[in-house]
């Protein structure tokens, strides 16, 4: 079967691997479609290469199809349209046992901790497999994981209906954020200081703002009638946007991280403090997370997939399709490792 | 009647004034004892002097007994034992308008934003007035509004019985917060890195940590199993403690921000992540948290006030006061602006 290596920095190669019959407990998944996301860039780039074996099979987005079950498997069948959450704990740990499994503090992150998508024939636990609709299309079913980190997102906010949100960073976990808000009942801003991004975004039906444009706080301030944003969600992993988001957010609002920042940040803790304001942290998803994700994506109208899925590259072209990425022209760019046959 | 102007930095002045009468809607307290706290300090140093009117009488810790009632005030006698809460917001602001009164957009914090305890009779809003039970000393009564302030951010923290606690900071709020959280039935571990202040704090019963001495992250991760703290209240202001603190706490643990800190901190954000922690600003309290406090107080147990007030002070004495307070040498300092008389 055809996979893909990631093998050192810049450097990933297409294989053929033998196809393994599903261990115990797990099952195999044909799959379909792959999507590429920041961590896969990450990867690729070489960031990660302490973390990571070599070579990997990487990749954490997907949908596909069952294609045989290993023994003691019970509830799934061949032919069964899946996507997987990627997530395998301990269950020992003090965050397990506190009901946080999804933040293990010995996560197996699969796809970069152990193989992931990238190859015609995956094998997966059990557990891991959440079932998609008939009706839904296989390259939207590889959404469902960026949707649910968006859904996981918003839930952790605690964003309601009739709310205002600022989402800081227009790329594609911004944009599903947004779209997660705006289905919630929650009116959006997206800052995004890239013009084609925000044109993007506008045609989606959201306001945006242009930071190195406009006064980012007072723009916020007018358009919440002097109150701040209820929730601010920061998602572009900037220095900059860090220092001013505190500005953003509302008397005792929330501001949720969900953007990767490898560096210290400076923040303005006075604000924090002033207005009584609640950081949160925002990380992966939990199944009810995945679970809201494929019914978003089944009902058809809250996620703008069309919009979202700038191209469909085959296997052999993951290499270019980094190279887009890293260019800022393509949202989320989608892998056909096996595609819809 | 005496009072203490602030004139100047670094420049207080006793003075004679002429009492007023109250006026409608407000009550004349004849003002026993007030406390010194940083914020005075901050008041005294000049730091405040953009914000502060010259000459200010400031003070906003305080005990006393009611003296007189301006028109249309119900529910007080002549003789009434009281604290003041020391707040006067616009009622109309975002924040009041959703109920956060006590943080209001265009709060009055009285004794900063108006005149203060410091005077021997003062006109306060009879809603401020808060009742003091009979066989409360009124010596501690003046420390109700800082342990308020204790009881406001161990509340906010969500604190619980069984939970482990850091408090990062033994000046007077970090041992008030430990002896509020001890209250709650938590474990607390206070990081303080002065020697004497540790002693003074071991002698209360708790456990103390030098972070000067020993790896505090390593000790915290062993005294809770490897889990991290429920609750870290960073009461220092200093920049070290932020860039420290994220790593105490548990996944979804929770860290209140509870010092002012005058200048942005870097604050490692990548462990907000990846541990989902809240972040959560705390300040002043609700009237709620004063009575609770009045409670504390009045059972006789929960609070150390024999330790905490280090000395009672004339009016005379207060510059002197703030240089025992500038060189670390004191907790609490009373001003016995009337006295027990
Ligand atoms: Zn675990
Ligand atoms: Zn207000």
């Amino acid at each position: 079967m055809r996979a893909l290596h990631y093998v050192s920095a810049r450097n990933v190669n297409p294989v053929d691997l033998e196809p393994q019959a599903p261990p115990p407990g797990q099952v195999q998944v044909r799959v379909a479609y792959a999507g590429l996301c920041g961590t896969d860039l990450h990867i690729f780039h070489g960031d990660m290469d302490a973390r990571v074996q070599h070579p990997l099979v990487f990749g954490h987005e997907m949908s596909g199809v069952v294609t045989a079950l290993g023994t003691g498997v019970e509830g799934w069948a061949e032919g069964d349209r899946v996507t997987v959450m990627p997530l395998a704990w301990d269950g020992t740990c003090p965050a397990c046992l506190a009901g946080n499994e999804h933040i293990c503090q010995n996560l197996d992150f699969i796809g970069i901790d152990s193989p992931g998508a990238l190859q015609e024939l995956w094998n997966v636990p059990a557990g891991t497999l959440v079932r998609l609709p008939q009706d839904l299309p296989l390259r939207e079913g590889a959404l469902v994981e960026p949707v649910a980190v968006a859904v996981h997102d918003v839930r952790r906010s605690e964003l309601a209906a009739g709310d205002k949100a600022v989402v800081i960073g227009g790329g594609p976990i911004g944009v599903l954020i947004a779209s997660v808000a705006r289905h919630v009942g929650a009116e959006v801003v997206v800052i995004e200081p890239d013009a084609g991004r925000r044109a993007s975004i506008d045609e989606l039906g959201f306001r945006t703002l242009d930071p190195t444009a406009v006064d980012q706080t007072a723009a916020v301030e007018e358009w919440t009638q002097g109150a701040g944003a209820d929730v601010v969600f920061e998602v572009s992993g900037a220095a900059a946007a860090v220092r001013g988001m505190t500005a953003l957010a509302k008397v005792r609002g929330t501001i949720v991280v969900v953007a990767i920042h490898s560096q210290p940040r400076e923040i303005d803790l006075q604000r924090v403090f002033w207005r009584e304001l609640r950081l949160l942290g925002a990380r992966v998803y939990q199944r009810q997370d995945f679970e809201t994700a494929v019914d978003l994506l089944a009902g058809g109208r809250a996620i703008p997939t069309d919009a979202l899925i700038t191209d469909v590259v085959p296997l052999e072209r993951t290499g270019d399709a980094f190279a887009t990425l890293e260019a800022g022209q393509a949202l989320k760019l989608l892998v056909a490792v096996g595609g819809d046959r």
